[in-house]
């Protein structure tokens, strides 16, 4: 009854406020094409660099779902 | 004539019996939409507990196959 | 309301008798002091070999536990 | 005089809010009843999807405190 | 405007010449179906062995794509 | 022509705000005397417990730029 | 009097059975030409897939006995 | 009879001799409230800089012991 | 019929010429003494330099071969 | 008389024509600047891909050098 | 006033007496240019060999220091 | 003519001494039967307690040596 079977997508999304927007891009981008998301894991985080300041937040995310 | 390309995708599959029955049913799930699957390679071993016993096994694995 | 704090700890159970049996010692074992354990994690699998034979399996799991 | 011993344990806190204040809830809770804590490093970052969006994060952080 | 998505794949490439060409056929399957690939990360070297030579170079990488 | 080298440094930012802030007086500091900041990859992430709360979140990055 | 000296060897089973079987196989074929063994690492887990289901386990153990 | 339970915990020494040194001060304490310790890991060796020189070595370990 | 072991012998090969060349050289010299080479991992790369240019590839593998 | 000290700088060099291309790169541009280079390891290798090929190798190496 | 930024530098000590002693030589040779050494991280061990005997102790750090 | 290839093979010292002592009795039992012994690579440390004290030392190395 419950031997669910889970796939995970590696998604890096970016965001110029910071790393939990990153986060949220990407699971939004994710959520758009695939129903039942579950949860995330934090694999890397990175960030453009532009005239010495922080310009983009790139944080890559494991995103777990359901196979129905 | 045998260059040939494989994808390896990222299932977790969990059963109450033990590790090696989640390791199978992520790859029997994974085998109704994929053909050619070819091998695995556990990534991740973890369970549920539940009252003090273990409840369910999830086991990740990365299954390889091959792409026509 | 639910913000929920767990605690990890890491235990090694053995056993004569096969991988899932270790595990289930070193929950067993957790069980009796600790409450609301609720997942485990592998980290190490080892074992003893004795006159050319594995005669225990070791497994080491971190646990994890709801602190009330 | 300064052969000080500390000792590490492993907190996971939750937030709907940030990553930050997962971290915050893990320290205040382990500060209930533990004195002298002293360090933390971040081990592991994940997070529940509910919905299509992140419902909430999950920090795991080594603690370290000093023993008298 | 710049908030981009990626999505990272994992694709095995084989060549009996070397690694680049394990790496070109990685990436030229995976862009007879996919857009956008945008770059790639090498995080596997192995190969076959035939008649005491290196018979196949297996290269894994992850390819990097924009979501549109 | 494109043929650019990169060097990366290791930075350790604090601050007593958000990760976020770590990072970016790590960026800031380093772009006092070096120009060409290009990326920014995190690679670990602790902080400083005073009086049971976070005091400083410190962020360790390595910082890549061109070399000319 | 017991500064006694190890050696490891890896080495790869492989069994259609279970996870524990491709173990115990591993560890039979060492013992045949060497003596004292005394403990085994688990480094990796894999199998093959034949027909959409698990064919073969394969499990490599780093094995440790005593130089005489 | 055999089916022993350990657990590991980490902790901390320092001293201003030498690593040896760090790792008896973190056992020696360890042992003023735990019975039964077995092993030990190291699992990190680190140290402070006073003046251009090293004032204290900071050597961490895993110490097992046996659950009665 | 097919529990089939292996053993994998760690094995540094060195070239002047080019990565791929210090393998090959690995593995034709570990092929002198061993049958059934079936297949290499790499586990590292590193080089030495002379006068500023890359005087050698020193690539290590893991070489795994079927004991009989 | 032997007690040398040396230094690793982490360069990532990059190159259109191969792996190895990328690391001389990176090891030239280093020894404009800096005497004694000794010694290389790889520590990531990526690349660009441009209209589905891939357009430059970018290795990063960790070089050594003594300090006189 | 305390957020202090760091920079760590790799360097390996190498000596004849012991690991400790490789250490002060990194951190004795690294103080000669740089002021306000903080900390040092162990991240590597190894040595040369001669005549079937340890001839050096190499040990590799990270040492912090703080960017005024 | 310098195409040298060398062997890892990885051994286990112990000792009641020190961590030095320990590769020390590893590097000369390994020399009993293996010529050419160029460097070594500590991999793991570890030690067994008696009584609350550190009774030995077991340091594990990775021992290399040029295949003639």
């Amino acid at each position: 009854m419950s031997d669910h079977v889970y796939k995970k997508v590696e998604i890096t999304g970016s965001s110029a406020i910071d790393m939990e927007d990153a986060v949220k891009n990407a699971v939004a981008k994710c959520s758009q094409s695939i129903n039942n998301l579950d949860w995330f894991e934090v694999t890397e985080t990175r960030g453009h660099i532009k005239d010495g300041k922080v310009a983009h937040w790139q944080v890559t995310v494991k995103i777990g779902f359901r196979l129905d």
